[in-house]
This record gives C-alpha cells, sequence and structure tokens, in this order.
C-alpha cells in the first residue's frame, strides 16, 4: 500500500524512546532516520548500538533537532521525553517551525489546555501557519481512562456521568513505574511527596479534562485526592522491599464537577500484587454502558505501540495542536502493509 | 458553541426513522426540516404529528427528495430505509448530487465495497464532485463488532487474530427483531430461509470486511453460517408463542481466513430467554486484550444515537464515500453544546 515511507526520529532515548525505536524498526512503512538525546554518553551512537535492532543501521543520535535537520528530514519526530507540556513544547518548536509534526507521549499534551492554555494557542497558530500537527497520545492518559470511554459513547442517546476505574498489579511492570507509586516508602512521606506534586500517576487530570471537553460539559473543578495503599504484609519484587504497613501503591482519584455534581469520576490504583487489574468504564445514561478489559492494558510496551500506531492519522490530519478525539479511530497499522 | 444548527432531515418514517426524529427533536443544535417516505399514508403529515414531538413544527412528509428539496436546504440527510448499499446509493443520489451528506443505518454502507465495488466508486467520485458525503453507522453493524474492536487495537504492538461475541437477549426486543430471528418457526425452515437469503442478522459481513480493512488483512475467503437456536421449553413473548423444539433465535457466525488461517471470527446469538447478554471482544497478539461490555448495547436505541451523534464528524469530513473508521472517534454530541 505504502508508496513512500514515512521517515521518523526519535526525540528521547531513555527505556520508552528505546522501546518506540525497536518497535518502529519492525514497520517497513517506517525509516527511522536519526535520534535525539542531550546524554553526551548517547550523542553520536548508531541507532543500531542502542537498540540492538541493526535494521536501524547507520542512523545515530544527535544533540539537537537543529543538528538532526543538518542531516535528515524526518516527516514526524516521536518524543518521549517528558511529561510537562510547555517543556515538551518548548524541545519540539524546531520541528513544528520546520513544519515537521510530532507524536508524543507527554501527558499532559493528552489535553494541554489544562495547564497551559496561552502556549496551547500559541503553538497551535505556530502549526497552522508551518503545516505541522502535534498530539498527546499513550495507553493511559490516551487510551483506557480517555479516549476508551468516550468512544463508548458514540451510542448514548444521553450521557449523565462517566467513571473509570483501572487497577494495575504493579509488581509487573518497570522499576520506574514501581519506585512512582511509593513502593517502600512510608505513608506519611509518600503523601508529603504527593502534596508537593512530587508523586502520582502524570495526567490524571487532562484525561478528565478530555473526558469533559468531549461530553461538553465545563467543569466548575477538578478535585484531585492520592492516598497510599498500605502493604498488608511484606512485599518483595525484582526492585523492591516493602515491610507490612510501608507504601505498596497509589489510589489517585480526580473528581470533575458541574453544577455541584460529579459528572466524571476517574479512579485509579496502582500497587503491587494487586490481584485482579482491570479497566473498568461505567458510563450512567441511555443506554446505561459498562465495559471491563480483564487483566487491563499493559502501559509500558502498549504506549509506544500507541505513539507508532497514531503516525498516518497524524500525518493525515489537519495543521494544529491536535487532541486524540480529532483524530479517526485509532487502530494497529499493519506492519507489512502500513494500513 | 453552535452558531448555526445543522439542518436534516430524515429519510424513512419506519420505526427506527421515527426513534431518529425524536432523538434529534431533543439536540438544541440540529433542526429538522422534514421528512422523506414513499408511503402515502404519511406523505403531507406533520413530523410533530408522527412523532408526538411538538417541537418538531409544521416540517412535513414528501414523497421524495426532489419534493423537499423544493422547500427545504437540509444539510445532511438522516437515511433508515433498508439495509442494501445499491438500493440506498440510489435512494439518496439526489442528495449527494446536491452536496446533501448522508448519515445511514444501511448495514451493507458499514462496508459498502464488499457487495458493491463499483457502485462504491462511482458514489464516492460523484461525492467527490459535489461536496458531500455518506457514511453508514449503528450499533451493529457500525459499533460493537467493528469500530470497537479497531479503536481497542489502536494500543496493540500486534495483532494476531480477532474474535467478537455478541449475544443478545432478543426478549427484551422489538417484533421485528423478534420475527427475524425466526421465533416460532421450524428449525428446518429456518435454516430454508437463511439458505436463501431471507433470515439472519443484515451487515455481518460488512463488519468482518470492515475489521480486515482496517488490519490491513486482504481475506481470502468469508464463511457465513446460521443455525437456529432450538427452544428448550415453550417460550412466550409480547409477539411470539414457541414451542419447545420451534426456533428461538438464531447463532451466526462469519470467519475470514488469510494463509489458511481464521484471522477474524465474529459469533453473534440472538434469541430469546438468553441469560447472559454480552458483547466480547478478544484480541489475540501483543498485548493480549480482553474486553466485555457486560449486558451488551442494546441496538435499538443505540442505533439513531449512533446515527445522530455522527452528523458533526460527517460534516467535517472530507468529501466521499466515508468508513466509520476514516472519521474522528464517535461520542456523545451533548444536545445543549452541540459538541
Amino acid at each position: 500500500m505504502q508508496k513512500h515511507k514515512i521517515k521518523v526520529a526519535q526525540f528521547g532515548l531513555g527505556p520508552i524512546g528505546i522501546e518506540s525505536l525497536k518497535l518502529a524498526a519492525a514497520q517497513s512503512w517506517l525509516e527511522v532516520v536519526g535520534g535525539v538525546d542531550i546524554d553526551p554518553a548517547k550523542i553520536g551512537r548508531t541507532l543500531a548500538e542502542l537498540t540492538g535492532e541493526a535494521s536501524l543501521g547507520g542512523a545515530t543520535v544527535h544533540p539537537s533537532l537543529e543538528a538532526l535537520f543538518a542531516v535528515a528530514t524526518p516527516d514526524v519526530i516521536l518524543h518521549t521525553a517528558g511529561s510537562s507540556a510547555a517543556t515538551s513544547f518548548a524541545q519540539v518548536r524546531t520541528a513544528l517551525e520546520a513544519g515537521v509534526s510530532v507524536a508524543s507521549t507527554c501527558e499532559e499534551l493528552i489535553f494541554p489546555a489544562l495547564k497551559t492554555p496561552e502556549a496551547t494557542a500559541e503553538y497551535d497558530a505556530l502549526c497552522r501557519r508551518s503545516g505541522a500537527r502535534v498530539v498527546g497520545t499513550g495507553v493511559n492518559p490516551g487510551f483506557v481512562m480517555d479516549v476508551l470511554p468516550i468512544t463508548l459513547t458514540g451510542v448514548s442517546r444521553r450521557v449523565d456521568s462517566i467513571y473509570v476505574e483501572r487497577v494495575v498489579n504493579a509488581s509487573t511492570r518497570r522499576q520506574p513505574l514501581q519506585a512512582k507509586i511509593g513502593s517502600g516508602q512510608e505513608p506519611d512521606a509518600f503523601r508529603a511527596k504527593f502534596a508537593a506534586g512530587k508523586a502520582g500517576h502524570a495526567g490524571f487530570q487532562q484525561s478528565l479534562a478530555l473526558l469533559a471537553h468531549a461530553m461538553g460539559w465545563t467543569l466548575e473543578k477538578i478535585e484531585e485526592t492520592c492516598e497510599p495503599v498500605i502493604a498488608p504484609g511484606p512485599i518483595t519484587t525484582k526492585f523492591f522491599q516493602v515491610a507490612k504497613g510501608q507504601t505498596c501503591g497509589l489510589h489517585q482519584r480526580a473528581i470533575g464537577t458541574v453544577g455541584g455534581e460529579a459528572k466524571i469520576i476517574l479512579d485509579l490504583q496502582m500497587f503491587l500484587d494487586a490481584r485482579n487489574p482491570h479497566d473498568t468504564v461505567v458510563v450512567q445514561g441511555d443506554p446505561a454502558l459498562h465495559l471491563t478489559l480483564n487483566g487491563g492494558v499493559a502501559g509500558d510496551s502498549a504506549t509506544v505501540a500507541a505513539l507508532i500506531n497514531i503516525v498516518p492519522r497524524l500525518l493525515a490530519a489537519a495543521p494544529g495542536v491536535r487532541l486524540m478525539t480529532e483524530l479517526p479511530t485509532p487502530s494497529w497499522v499493519n506492519p507489512v502493509s502500513g494500513r
């Protein structure tokens, strides 16, 4: 199907960036033309070396987009370098100015207008001038707690409220996630970290804001809480030793209110040894809808799938800062046919 | 949000058309400008009379699109007048030629190229010339067995096969559905009807074809079977008396094959007194995904929701014969904000 391969470059070569490159290497419809990272230990090395994927050939790591653009002309930047919309926008400005589109796992880019409305308007205008698009995507945020429930309401006559519950068994996940959820910390220390904005799941309020936007609801407020889950006994993982009474995970909730009523509730539990991982969506309305993803969706490896799968849809979209809900239905892109 | 109301007209004033009008009447972002039906008993009557919705005012039923267009200028035709793509295309030709878009519940329009590739290409070219769009939508086909599984694969690194299972408790449904599934017929009589193309669920192969299209799979063949479900004892509904041993529903399967392998299996059971109605999607691949809609989605009332909800997305799409997967993520449209 694909006449010309889509050229991509990877911005950010941490664990998610490496996963993104490995998946990109398996796509016959993609050509990886380079990488960008500020780590001096990575600059100048080949992507084949860093990933173990020989098919990535001689493409190398550059210290900046400017340096990359001096030798390569990507169509899309795959951006996996942080959670802040303001920082991410600034990081990819050179690409957007050059009319190069950006697909990002930056959590706040799921709904950037929530925290950075001025920057969102500014970059949207920039994209419209240059012909570039930028979108935030992923599994959570980006799918299970926002895009999936929104899609479900496509068959709704009336939506009264939306409840989404996600339970993740953190024992099966990477070290950074086990650290993020507070594994082994004293409960009060974890609470203090969340209060200081240094713990908790990023992009939670953005998922809620995207849901509200799609439902046409103007929220009066978003309230977010995060409590530690306390280990009922000692827990040992590949990365942590948690004693009874210490933190073994988090229970985060966000509630969006309209007219004094809780219209959207997001409930996220990520903890070690969770026995019943799942994602559940309850739409109250007509018809009532009750969806469960048994076992849930593992975020780590599926996040880069969401990132790669959005590339052709992003390139076909109108220029601007785009939301996932403005792009065609997400779906797997066949690595051979590119469709 | 909405500056100008979107003007719609209803083509087909059977039970689904009436439901569509009732839901349209509740939308502040829609203006209903008329109806079209060939039934002499309906022509000339007001939509308010036919639906009991006073807000539909003086808009009336016309015998043809030509007659409607003589007095009204709809932006979109809501089409609920049959299952055949060829017939539906011909019915709305006048609208498409005039650049008026069409949203339809016609089952075969979910993937019209399956049965009518030449007509699909012809009407696609016509739409591109005139600026019109046409799309088929609904609950099944149109959502649970196609668009929902496709959306789910947006987080897939690899898809090996897709299985979708739908169990409908027909006891809770309208008379025409209870009739369609063979209620009260002798099993052999039902089998003969299916073999003659006069029984079974319409649009089943189109759902499968849309799934294959979205996955980039070229199917070698689609095999479809339909067996009666036999009543285990006497069953009484509002509309039927079924004796033990008679047909109380259908069990329809469609299998799509690639390289001799069953890549897509759709399994539909619609029968009286079904105890566990649900929709389940199993995506084999990486990650494995297992989704269940507990209780399922009732087709009758949700079908017109899908129809109304697609209107703003359809109008924003590029002209042509469109697939649901080419439009932005479906979602509920708030009746007040029109968003």
